[in-house]
């Protein structure tokens, strides 16, 4: 049977030539997240679903993908007509596919507490898996890396997370990029201003989609929800406020310590002091930030010169690792949106020209003898870190020469029978189409 | 609610410790498929169930793991009497994750065919999925390493994969490594000679297993399902054929173009010619593989010093990519089984002197004030590649030096008032306790 390849929607292939470029960006962010003193880790891609479900809200829970259990698995379980789509996935699929890195991790520090040293920092790099309808930049099986830092609640995290975004987007030369940042107690405190304490988490939901559906209709959606006109209005104060001594004002009558406005302010104070490389840091009050586990600085980075949504994101959450046993834990954490970035570096032109290409040699085959002759001289290259490979067949040099063309070595190398007589080789240099004979040792010489 | 931290059977949580070991593995085995030309691909953890189901035999079918279909997915799919795990299965999951690399790379040659420059090398590093029973060795979530080339049928192809096998192990420093060769076509003109031509399956199936279950019970197996005593004792001498000069007496009545003698002589003689570095290569007539898809040369590679199974292994397939619709492409591939070299390095100590650890300083601190004071000294650390971070807490210089030395930091430096004001730090060697004031650009350059 014949089967047309195809791929699940939403899910992609990378070629060589994308792979590259995202090596690049791994490369780059790894080394930045190391230079932190942050460590690999990694957890399955499969969790027990439990692990998962309720961590994502109502909406997130819908988007994990699940995994049928092995074996005969209706075995057990009565097939009536109560039966629902929704009430037999749990006892049919008792595996889902991650869908952030953040809960397993929490789930990873609780489960490993005895093998970790706390503070615990790590870096994780991975894919995860979401239901989600594919869009621009918005695909069902995307990478997400991920820094946390769990057992502190020092704002020195907070101010160590900042620069390493700073320098990850510094490092991959992306422009006019803006950490957004606020913190949750601000939101808090903003809401008890409103009088509107019952509708928190309406105000923050509504809130954050301020930039797609704008103010306006942010206000008459939690209007709707029950929120007065004029709480609405204490609500235009807080979102006209620009600055740090903005909200110093609106919030003077309540304590500074415990509405976030301290944290911002020596977060603000240190970042002003030791200064940033590339990104700008900016509080905005409307940001939000969906996820129920945030608690305490929240942010959001963008850059200015591409409309694709946030390229990074996190905050301190202060209860995650509570569910899996563990209530001592304060933890901080961003994660960057590889596969964003990448699409901000393409449409950018950032690649160009900052992808290192080792030198590549191809020997052309003029027939199985020669070809054994070439390999003892192609394995000198490549123990010297030369990229070196003979064409398979002894076809046409025509088509040989094609396939070096389309794959860009750098030289091309003919040793026929004269070559193997005098013990010269023939490099053809691929980027100006000079030819000499030589030795291979002083080729090898000039590769180095 | 609280839930018991736990992960799926037969799935791992990688610590930072393993990760750096893996890494280590992972940067070897790539440079080397990189000097050998090949190219870096990746396909998605889930394909379309139909490309990978009738691919891998019965048994592998049944280890596919399946991902339930979104939404409701039960909508339109009577559920009576009739319904069974088996016949509802394909119905309500549409989706399922990679089982091996190979198929996903047939899959992904015909689909990209018209990107891609023939013949086509690639390594493709990812994990893959099977709900086997786990076992020392044998995970439900493992990792593959695979490099083929596709599109040429010439043997320089066996004889570059025997050499890049051979660097992989030697870079390992993994010793008494042993490359089996034997070729499909030889074990049809075996079977032709036992004249069972119509138990090939029953045979090649039952000879694969001859390490676990001997020669005896491998006869005992043919007989049952209906080979002759008389074809057994051709299968003896096979058996005892132990060089392919042996082999050649057996064959010399049959071609030797056409099975597979030709194709095994020029690949020893040429690897005799050229020599290997720290592997041997071995004929071995009764390696079969159990995979349908082999039509040619077929490798197993082993260490002598641990039974644990296969560490790679692979073969030339001419048929793979025309399920696919393109029937021109023969390709070769080996895969590595990262997983289980893994335990041969650790359980050989293997590790111990070869990652290199980049250095590291680790900053007390003192207070916010003080801490904010060190941050400008620890990007200039970074930015010279020294791994640094501050103790986020000013907790007790006790518990801050416990911290730095579970994580092996090389130094510690102490920045309190007295430095600020006069301008040195102070430098603690973790290695021997050494304590000295310096200034901060005489401890870069020391580092450096």
């Amino acid at each position: 049977m014949r089967i047309k390849p195809s791929i699940p929607k939403g899910t992609r292939d990378f070629t060589s030539e994308v792979m590259f470029r995202r090596e690049f960006i791994f490369k780059n962010v790894k080394s930045i997240f190391k230079s932190y003193g942050y460590s690999p880790i990694e957890t399955p891609a499969m969790e027990n679903i439990q692990t998962l479900t309720g961590k994502y809200g109502d909406e997130g829970d819908r988007l994990i993908f699940k995994v049928l259990n092995s074996g005969d698995y209706l075995k057990d379980i009565q097939l009536d007509e109560n039966v629902t789509s929704q009430n037999i996935s749990n006892k049919i699929a008792s595996k889902a596919l991650r869908y952030d890195l953040t809960v397993p991790f929490a789930r990873f520090v609780v489960q490993n507490q005895e093998k970790l040293t706390f503070p615990f920092k790590r870096y994780q790099m991975q894919n995860v898996w979401r239901a989600d309808r594919p869009q621009k930049g918005r695909f069902r099986e995307f990478f997400q890396c991920d820094v946390d830092i769990v057992g502190s609640n020092s704002l020195l995290s907070e101010i160590e997370l900042i620069q390493l975004t700073d320098d990850v987007f510094t490092s991959l030369n992306i422009p006019n990029v803006k950490i957004f940042i606020n913190n949750r107690k601000v939101l808090v405190a903003m809401v008890n201003k409103m009088l509107a304490k019952e509708y928190f988490n309406d105000i923050v939901i509504a809130l954050d989609k301020i930039d797609k559906i704008g103010f306006d209709n942010v206000k008459k959606e939690i209007i709707a929800k029950g929120v007065t006109k004029q709480s609405c209005e204490i609500l235009d104060d807080f979102v006209n406020c620009k600055s740090i001594a903005d909200l110093e004002i609106l919030l003077s009558d309540t304590d500074s310590s415990k509405n976030g406005l301290d944290d911002l302010k020596f977060i603000f104070d240190s970042i002003n002091k030791i200064g940033l490389k590339s990104c700008e840091i900016v509080f905005n009050i409307t940001l939000a930030r969906g996820l129920d586990y945030y608690t305490g600085c929240i942010f959001e980075v963008i850059t200015k010169d591409l409309k694709i949504g946030s390229i990074a994101g996190g905050g301190r959450y202060d209860n995650l690792t509570s569910v899996f046993g563990n209530n001592k834990l304060s933890g901080l954490g961003i994660s960057f949106g590889i596969d964003r970035i990448y699409l901000v570096m393409e449409e950018l032109g950032l690649f160009n020209d900052q992808i290192d290409k080792d030198t590549s040699v191809m020997f052309i085959n003029f027939g199985k003898e020669e070809a054994v002759e070439c390999l003892p001289i192609i394995q000198k290259l490549r123990k010297v870190g030369i990229i070196s490979e003979i064409y398979p067949d002894s076809t046409k040099i025509k088509k040989q020469m094609t396939y070096a063309n389309n794959k860009s070595f750098d030289y091309v190398v003919m040793i026929g029978e004269d070559e193997i007589k005098t013990g010269l080789i023939s490099v053809k240099d691929m980027s100006n189409g000079f030819q000499e004979n030589v030795t291979i040792n002083d080729f090898i010489k000039k590769l180095n």
